[in-house]
C-alpha cells in the first residue's frame, strides 16, 4: 500500500513537481486544501483555470498578460525610445516592483547555452533586432543576470546590434544595497571597486 | 499600477497563502504553471479537482480517503485491538510511511488549548471513548506530539480512558535516530537518560 491513496498521491505528486516545492511541502499544501475543500481549494482551483485561460504571451514583448500587446508596450505613458532586455518574465516582475523603469521590455526567453543547445535562434533575438532598428529607438538596456551565460547573451546580443544607431547599456554591477562588504564575494568586490565613483556628499545616502 | 495584472496576481496571492509558500515562491510556481499551461498547469488543476471531488473524511477514524470507511479501517489486514490516537491526517501518513504500527488509526483533529478555545468538544474524544471500548480492544497508543499541548491532550485522553479495560501507551522519547548528541535539547536529553535500556549486545545496531 502506498501512503495515501490515489487521488492524493497525485496531487501530491504534482504538486511536489512544481519550483521549490518537494514531497514534505507538497504534502502540507494537499492536507491544507483537502482540509478547506470548500474555501482555499476552490479559490486555488478557480484562480488557476482563470489565469490559465486568460493569460497569454504578448506578440510584441514576450511578457505575459491578459492582453495582447501587454499592458506596458500598450501604455502610452512608457517611453518607447528606451527598451530594456531581459531573460524571463520574472525579470520584468523584478523590475516593476523596483518602479525604476519607465520604458518597455523585450524577453528573450533564456539565455545561450551551448551545453543546453540553447543558439540564438531558441531566443527573440530576431524581434528585438527588429524593434532596436525602430524609428526612435534611443537606447537598449542589457538587464541580463551576471551568470555566464547571462554575460555570453549580453555579449551576443551587443555585438548583434553594433551597427545600429542606439545606445546598448548595462546594468551596474557592485555592492548590493543593504549588502554587508565581509560577505560579498571577491568578483562582486573587485567589480565595485573598478566601478568607484567619486563620493557625492550632496546627493542620497 | 499592481506588478502583475490582475489574474495573475489573484493567483500569486492565492498561492501566497499556502502553508510553506510565500509571495516569492508563489511568483516563481505561477510563472512555471503560466509557461506550461497545457501541461503542468492542466494537470495540477486536473489532480486538485479530482481530489477536491473525490476525497472525504472517514466517519470511522478522521482520516482522509476516497472511500468511507477509509481503507485502513477496512483492510482485514490490521488489527482492530490495536488503536493508534494522533492529532492530525498528517500524522497518519507519517506513521504509514514508517510502515511500524499495522493496528488503526484515530485523527482527534487537533490538540487542546485553552488559549485558543480548543476544548474536548472540539476534538473527537467522544467517537474515540467508543471506539476504545468495544469489544476485544486491547491497546490505545497516544501518539501526540511532544508540545505541551499535545503533552496536555494525551493527559486528558489517558484521564478519560481509564475506566476502561485497555491499556493505554504513548510513544517512547528519546534521541532521535541519526541524532548527534550534541545537538539535543536538554529535555531530550534528559527524557533519553531517564529511559535508559540495558545494551544488548545481541539486537540490532
Amino acid at each position: 500500500m502506498t501512503d495515501q491513496t490515489e487521488p492524493i498521491q497525485l496531487l501530491v505528486d504534482r504538486l511536489a513537481r512544481l519550483p521549490g516545492l518537494g514531497p514534505r511541502s507538497a504534502r502540507r499544501v494537499t492536507l491544507h486544501l483537502l482540509k478547506r475543500r470548500n474555501s482555499a481549494m476552490r479559490e486555488v482551483i478557480e484562480a488557476l483555470r482563470t489565469a490559465a485561460e486568460a493569460v497569454r504571451p504578448c506578440q510584441v514583448c514576450g511578457s505575459l498578460d491578459t492582453r495582447d500587446p501587454c499592458r506596458i508596450c500598450r501604455d502610452p505613458q512608457r517611453d518607447p525610445r528606451s527598451l530594456c532586455v531581459v531573460e524571463d518574465v520574472a525579470d520584468v516582475w523584478a523590475l516593476e516592483r523596483a518602479r525604476a523603469f519607465s520604458g518597455r521590455y523585450h524577453v528573450l526567453g533564456g539565455t545561450l547555452n551551448a551545453l543546453d543547445g540553447v543558439g540564438p535562434e531558441d531566443l527573440m533575438v530576431e524581434s528585438l533586432m527588429q524593434r532596436a532598428a525602430e524609428q526612435g529607438m534611443q537606447e537598449v538596456i542589457l538587464a541580463l543576470s551576471a551568470t555566464v551565460d547571462g554575460q555570453v547573451t549580453a555579449h551576443y546580443v551587443a555585438e548583434r546590434l553594433r551597427g545600429l544607431d542606439v545606445r546598448v547599456t548595462r546594468l551596474a554591477q557592485g555592492v548590493p544595497v543593504g549588502g554587508e562588504l565581509d560577505y560579498l564575494d571577491e568578483g562582486t568586490l573587485g567589480a565595485a571597486l573598478a566601478a568607484r565613483r567619486a563620493f557625492d556628499t550632496a546627493g542620497p545616502l
